[in-house]
């Protein structure tokens, strides 16, 4: 009943973490699961948010992503990380230290051009984690033939992600398409009975086609990581 | 500040109804309005239907029809009316006695077989209102190939009914589409977070196409209603 | 089991659009559907909105419109089209380059001076896709006479928008009197158990009265959109 | 700060109950608020219910009702008051046994014939608590004319109730018309986004009449103690 | 089946009311049913205001009252009506020309300090419309003893009002002590699962003291105005 | 930054439990917590709950309940612990083979007759883990003197649970009364607004007393489970 | 801007489906997407089911599998495939006849014995496409020890499946264990807040947890099409 | 029937208050369940909380505490007790004259640095209140080895109070090691899907781990009041 288990998990006894009263920042992530930690700024101070990222460049993370970022956190990454990158419309601050070598491709199309930040998150998380990323932007349904461009990458690709607002059919008409495996980004983008990304959420967790699962709404981070875990396997 | 306001609204004045106790049967609707009074079956007793039809087909209805009918309700209208037709899978129950003139083209199309009742009740009532309905069913983006028989029909149709549950993604797809205008009926079909139609419903008014309009969940009558308005016209 | 399909839709496999890298936009659409791309201005930079448009403009479009705009959203569209107007209470800015040859009526009534921006945003719609529009603003059921002056315009209209909030009661007592097609805009006005338009929403959707049919909350695009469609067969 | 209260409802100090184990029987409620104990039968079992029905009527209660009673529920009332009266339809076991006098009109107004069993809840309440009833079924907006013949009776009413389920429209159109209070009753009627009666909630609610207020949905009995209060002050 | 209809309502066929365009004001309101017509000012513009005020005061109106204004509307009252007052906290403005004789008392307890807006919004309405108002604050069941010395008061009520937020348990004990109707006035005070407004509304609306109705969360227009009439009779 | 643990949870390390392939039991729990695994009956077929209760029995458990329990699930346990107790009202089945000395005191006050079921889960579940329990059903503020004979159980509790449906006042009140700690059990009793209890769930996690938490809806076996642990410190 | 596209997709106008009045059977899907069409049997009758299976299997389809499936519905099956299997439990019926090389391992861990049936829909489905399947029932995090001899399976997984009710928290915990992708099931098992399965699915989606996507409740068809496409890879 | 009730709850009857017009001030709570009333800021102007304080203060409370305090809220309370301490972060005020002996251990672990101002409401409560509390922040089971330096803290506390938003899934956690009664505070961190806190509520509520209670979304105050009553029993 007390089986011998591996290496890597197990290692959890001793895995490493670097306390700072307000943060365990887990340095172990990266060694344990292939992607280091990421930093969600809203609720935490920008002496926080350098805190933690100085204690994972410390501990030799391969990068550092803060997300929903505003100015104030955003810097607080520059001050600690001289080379950190920005994106001041998707809200986010990066630095790379040591990504691994590229494999696989990651497709994401998108809805609209509001999903923008959105993309750009899932964009720059999955390419941290050592993935080639193709963008296309605004193929909704509305013109389903903007969708066509966009056709050969879906088929070579080794995971597509789809980020959609409103009605999120995007997501299916490409569920019904590809034969990779399909990551749904629904959006906040949109007013009245979308109420906030849900009636995306519902249709993507809903969506006629097999073989689509679903990250949180506005989600990219998450999307990235787990696309870059399929596509680089 | 007091118009002269035309007479067949103002007809109000006079309009007629019978008064069952249970029921003021609205015998002036289909002066007023070129459609009957439909009747639902459920919280009725088979007497209240049986009598509401008979008050109508007295009254001089060009058809009765009762929806979400069990085969009591069903039974209650044929029992009053002889030349009744019933459909057991939709539920429903109809008679035609004068049904006006074939005007316009409804084309309606679904996402899935098992939108097939709802389907039928819309095509049932757009025909006793004076239409000709055309029929696609299972055309749903899963395999959107599927949809293109229906093309020529979604073309030349003069108002486009899409019946659909899950995502509805259909809905979108053919709003995008067509010149027509686009009647959505999202159903209740499928388990999970489809929560009985909920995501069909914000996904169809939500939809990225614009010109598309939404009635109740399952509700193919008032879809066949304002659809044969619409081609009528 | 493959038709010869029309023209217009399968159109699609040559169908153009303009790729702008944040958008691909569809100038297929006005041809296709009759009616060009709206743009939303919410999500987007005022340099994405005149970039879009001035595409949408180049490639021929009949008019532009912008909704939910604010003054820099408004500003974006004026800079790229010195004739297009504004209206800052409606949040909109449109330009008309060639507005069809007006075709049929669509009656507008609202519920109460709130619904106002929404009422103009379908007014201006509809009037762009070349339908004659009439407006009666705040003809709510608590008063329920003050929608007698209506009455002429509702009897001859080819379709009626009804724009209400809170119980949108005026909707069903509308669609209880007319028999052109209803199409209703549930807005977000109020307060309280309105819920940001839901209890406008679900009045309209579960309307005692058949023949109405329900667009997203406060989008008054849409119903311009299919009301003109209406309208204009 | 400690003053000298009157005595009705300090006599909650020396109010009695009766205490049956599983029930405490509030035996002084009639006299401290002039209606007695209703029972709803959902959830208790037959035995509980005549048991409970024994000690208010050994109390010397004027009046007893189980509300929501199936055959089983209304036959333990049977059992142990034979003079009692029952509906089935509306589910429903009562008797009388000391009726106060007659005072004030309560004029009941439903939007369709499925309301009946509400309607006729909280019309034996407000009788058993002493008030004249007057109702008027099916009266709902899809045929507002329908409501004509109520006119009188509203007018000259002491308190309205308005039972609708679906949009409830009814409620805001008697809302804007009487000067009485007006008590609505959503009800579970109807199917898909009426949401078990969520719609006609929401609805009432939001009522742009001001002067309605809204008991649960179902809640004839609640609807029909409050009017009698009003009714004969 | 055309009754004779009294003079009151069905005056409605001659009801006056004044078309200013954005506004059709019902003055007719306060004829027919004892109130005038009240001025949510959200979403309305301070000119506006001013005209719809102006509008009721020249039809002769008793009183005019502004709910829900910010500093701008409450001026825009003032500046048509010299002899408005106005209240900050509650954000209203409003104006007395002709006050009807006074009848009846309403007694208001609320719950906590944080409801004392709404509070003040009830109690002006219904002085306005000719009652005795006393209040009690802050009289939650946390201290149950801190409701005693409202006892009197709420004894000798022709009407009671509760107001309160979070768990409105104020609103249930009040309504199992009293034998007048009670209004239950559902708060958006306090925050997490309170959702709004929703937990007070839902246990108002579930309350398990018959005799209780609810009116929109916040609404202290509306709970005025329905206490009034309650109380008046 | 590793530090030593103590004893007991570190015991997971060689924590016991017994897999059945559709089960793993675990018999740890008890020696863990103080507390044995429940097991709720629905979802799992009668033959899996005689198996998990063969093997928490084998393992020396002190008791096994078997909790929202059918006809066979109570039968399964009979079947393999011939000394079971049954209830079927409360859909229950237990053993007790080894109950800790009885220590402290849980008094359980619920809000009406209906709510009974749950109210027998929680006390013989804090029964089984060792504590006195005194129980006083329907005590509802509806008629808020029927507390008062509980008064000195609450006075004297280690531990009050208070069981309630609909608006669940009673739990403000009592929590507003006591010293000790009070969890809320709100039920799904009642209909409507209740919303399958909503209502009363929302109004006790907001409740306006300090000193409240609670617990999943008609989770009589969890309120039972902390209880014990409270009373038996 | 009109790209030469490969061959898989673009298939599509020439894609190939079996059209059969209420079901167009997508026979191109496994050729395009590695995965045949499911059929879910809730709201098909046997006589559908049979027909759409026949279409699939005469079409070369290497599995066919019915989920949701009743007695009759699972029969439908067998009686066009002889040889085919059905687990009544998991209400699932399927025959396989030409399935894919096995590549790839998914492991799958379920949080507690009501999960079964969703673990074995899974199960099937990702054994149907060709892909190892292991798994480990009743690991919830009420006993973590349990999950423990899991470990090395999720070490050298794949792809993991969790499948959980409740609160679903071994998502999580999973989701920081592994380095493979993580795809969630959450599952309607429990009561109360459980809401259907709706604080499982809230829960997974906003997993801390980043690598982790999510498919609907109860949907282990989707999750074992999604698992073996990224275990096969 | 009428019992001889004990001293502390009947003194109610005597029960003091200092009322303010705008408050009726508890100052009978302290005595009676052992923790003075705390204020809530939002919705209380600064002139109110001061007064509120000061009665507190006069009648001899143990400490003030106020919560949701921003800087002008905060400056009320320090300018009635300038020995009041303050915490921006937490948005706290709070003034200590005589606090109990310290009984009982609360420890209090969170899942992230953003549920920091919960926990420190939490905390300073239950200080207030006479415990000794220890904290471990960040403990979330992304790296559930961060929880590991709590274990010895959580082995022997009286109470555990478990702070966490997104999908909360610590709590299960926790609650499946620990014999304490747990208590869980859901916050409102996170977005999307996260809804404001429902998330972290719902599965708390249904956590697989028995023995766990929650309190309201982000009510740090309510946790650390339970669990200080729980830690000095």
């Amino acid at each position: 009943m007390r089986p011998a288990v591996p290496a890597r998990i197990t290692s959890l006894a001793v895995a490493s973490f670097r306390d700072l009263g307000f943060a365990r920042v887990d340095t172990d992530r990266e060694a344990r699961q292939g992607a280091p930690e990421g930093i969600v700024a809203e609720g935490k101070s920008p002496e926080e948010i350098a805190a933690i990222a100085t204690a994972l460049l410390d501990a030799g993370a391969g990068s550092v992503m803060v997300t929903r970022a505003d100015a104030d956190a955003r810097d607080a990454l520059v001050s600690v990380a001289a080379d950190a990158s920005v994106d001041e419309r998707a809200r986010l601050a990066w630095v790379a230290r040591s990504v691994p070598e590229v494999k696989g491709l990651v497709t994401i199309v998108s809805g609209g051009t509001s999903d923008g930040p959105v993309v750009r998150e899932a964009q720059v998380r999955a390419e941290l984690l050592g993935t080639e990323v193709v963008v296309h932007q605004d193929a909704g349904v509305a013109g389903i033939h903007r969708l066509e461009p966009a056709l050969p990458d879906l088929e070579r690709a080794d995971c597509v992600i789809v980020v959609a607002g409103w009605d999120a059919a995007l997501c299916s008409v490409v569920g019904g398409l590809v034969g990779a495996p399909v990551i749904g980004v629904p959006t906040s983008t949109g007013y009245g009975a979308t109420f906030g990304g849900v009636s995306a959420l519902l249709a993507m967790l809903t969506s006629c086609a097999a073989g689509v699962a679903v990250v949180n709404i506005d989600d990219g981070f998450g999307a990235g990581t787990i696309a870059a875990r399929i596509a680089r396997r």
